[in-house]
């Protein structure tokens, strides 16, 4: 299969920067030294990858400019997004200067929001740590602050003017990190058909045991996510489908205080979107089973039950992507067939839901 | 003149939205209640324009939902910022929804930058109050924010989805606001030749009697940006032409704590641009003293001295177009040829400063 053959960069065409490139290397030093050695840039490094990769950044600690983020959930908010840009001006910043992010997913939407909005847009270069950022938020553009009590109120779209992705990061992932990832590059797996999805699952425990496995699907996600985003950047029409999951997801989020990663919630709303499709008669219930047992193995432990489902229908009612009071989502029409659809948020769904925990007990 | 022509609207070419229109209306009620009678839109009017129009408004008051915009300098930061996005939550703002600004530069500054940011981009609609805002800041995609001591250190772009430029508006402004605004037309006129320029200042005086004549002015400045700002919207080649005498204007505003008006700065700063570069032989005597004469008509009271002049160079070292010690700037080569240059700042130019006050004793 052509699609699925090696590549070492990954060219990302956008609107707003003309291209990007996503470069994958082997030696996270040699890259760190060339960009340390010109004064353009500025690093902004998570505060935990500075202490787990102290011994790298030892090496360039005195020729550069560094600002660490803590890059806690809670500090997702502009009002730490002007900290930060107080100790950028602090260093002297100037316009024509590029911020290097080196973290995962809150690094990235924190120094892309300021790259936004600082000096009305300055170039920023971004090192992803987590396997979600690597294999899916690190290409697209989007960054989601935090306002108040909602979730991803604010942002804007900004991409990197340079990606590099370096697996070694991998490696001092925890269990539960791979696989947030893993169940993030299964819907996009699933965008394409049951076979990505079948391999990566099938091979969870090696890919657990030797994180450098990993780069195969890594590559394959983004090859996905790139067709889609390079004609729909700004999120207005086909990229919607990339949600398939997200609705039911986020919602299970919500309802457990973020106690299950996003990936792994998003794997049960896949699931949840695919069960809501068959009961639609949209899937046939072999295609349901089918991915349901790719999905399973990477569940995360949750059942809804008359305690939980009333919440969880309110959670869903909050989504932002609902038109009066209907709920859009992404359901399954079969061999990688997504569709925008807005369901009636009623007894039915609310049965169903209840359905199908009873019938689809979780490892 | 074909260029000249007048029109009633403008279509303004964005990489950003596709394209946007400037639309010259004669009657403001039938547009508000156009807009008032569609749930998707929200409206956030500057406090003094909502007094001051206060008829107007009064017939849309009881259907709209109203958010007014305190639009003072000290206001225009993301605090201030985030202070509308809390009252628009409460107004259960939907991304499909639409703002509608009503208000000067500052009140579209901050809409412009909350639409920016919110949901990752909301659409708005602009009705700019003041000749500044009619006759230049309505187009071009810019929001500007200050951030501590910062003047316009945050911003983004973003133009409105629609303006609608009602001429009525101009009655209410005083004698400054109007001559603001006329030193804002004034660098976009002298940009393509001194006939626009000599024409408005010869006059000033029924302009100030009679704001509609300042219709035809109004039309030709938003022509002339349109020309540049469609091709380089991001302000990082060609439309830098339009910083022509706002290096020397802002530091004029700076050392003067904003009591002289932007645009008039602006004239002066025009002024001596012209004298720096007939000093530095690239524009004829002839052709300084043609362009003094009609900027003399709209020179704010200022003259630079050895009391002053530290400090306005002090104030031009913190340009944020310098490269190094180099103060980045737009220089006139007569017949409307202006170009960037970077000037040394030496002993040179602040001779050269006091000599132009020496020389040119302002009415």
């Amino acid at each position: 299969m052509e699609d699925l053959q090696m590549f070492d960069s990954l060219i990302i065409k956008s609107k707003i920067s003309d291209s990007y490139s996503v470069n994958f290397i082997n030696n996270l030093n040699s890259q760190l030294e060339i960009l340390a050695k010109n004064e353009k840039y500025i690093f902004l490094i998570d505060t935990n990858i500075f202490n787990l990769y102290h011994e790298n950044f030892e090496k360039i600690e005195s020729e550069i400019r560094l600002v660490n983020i803590d890059s806690s959930e809670s500090n997702k908010t502009i009002d730490y997004c002007q900290e930060i840009i107080r100790k950028l001006m602090k260093l002297n910043i100037r316009k024509d200067e590029k911020l290097v992010a080196i973290g995962g997913g809150i690094t990235q939407d924190i120094v892309a929001f300021i790259s936004t909005i600082l000096f009305r847009g300055i170039d920023w270069v971004f090192f992803p740590t987590t396997l979600l950022a690597q294999c899916d938020s690190c290409i697209g553009s989007k960054s989601s602050i935090n306002f108040d009590s909602f979730k991803n109120l604010i942002g804007t779209f900004k991409p990197p003017v340079e990606i590099f992705v370096y697996k070694g990061f991998l490696s001092t992932l925890n269990e539960a990190e791979i696989r947030s990832g893993v169940g993030e590059m299964l819907h996009y797996f699933l965008t394409e058909g049951i076979l990505l999805a079948n391999q990566i699952t099938e091979n969870i425990n090696e890919i657990l045991e030797d994180r450098s496995k990993l780069d195969f699907y890594i590559k394959n996600s983004l090859r996905i996510k790139k067709k889609v985003i390079e004609i729909d950047e700004f999120d207005q029409s086909i990229r919607h489908i990339f949600n398939y999951g997200h609705t039911f997801g986020h919602a299970l989020e919500s309802i457990t205080n973020y106690s299950i990663s996003h990936g792994q919630a998003v794997t049960l709303g896949i699931d949840l979107a695919n069960f809501i499709s068959f009961k639609l008669l949209m899937l046939a219930e072999s295609d349901f089973e089918d991915m349901h047992d790719i999905l399973r193995k990477n569940m995360p432990v949750f059942e809804f039950d008359e305690n939980n489902v009333s919440d969880y229908m309110n959670a869903l009612s909050k989504d932002k992507k609902n038109e009066g009071n209907k709920i859009g989502c992404i359901l399954n029409r079969g061999s990688g067939k997504v569709e925008k659809y807005f369901l009636e948020n009623n007894e039915w769904l609310r049965q169903t839901i209840l359905d199908y925990s009873k019938h689809y007990k979780l490892i």
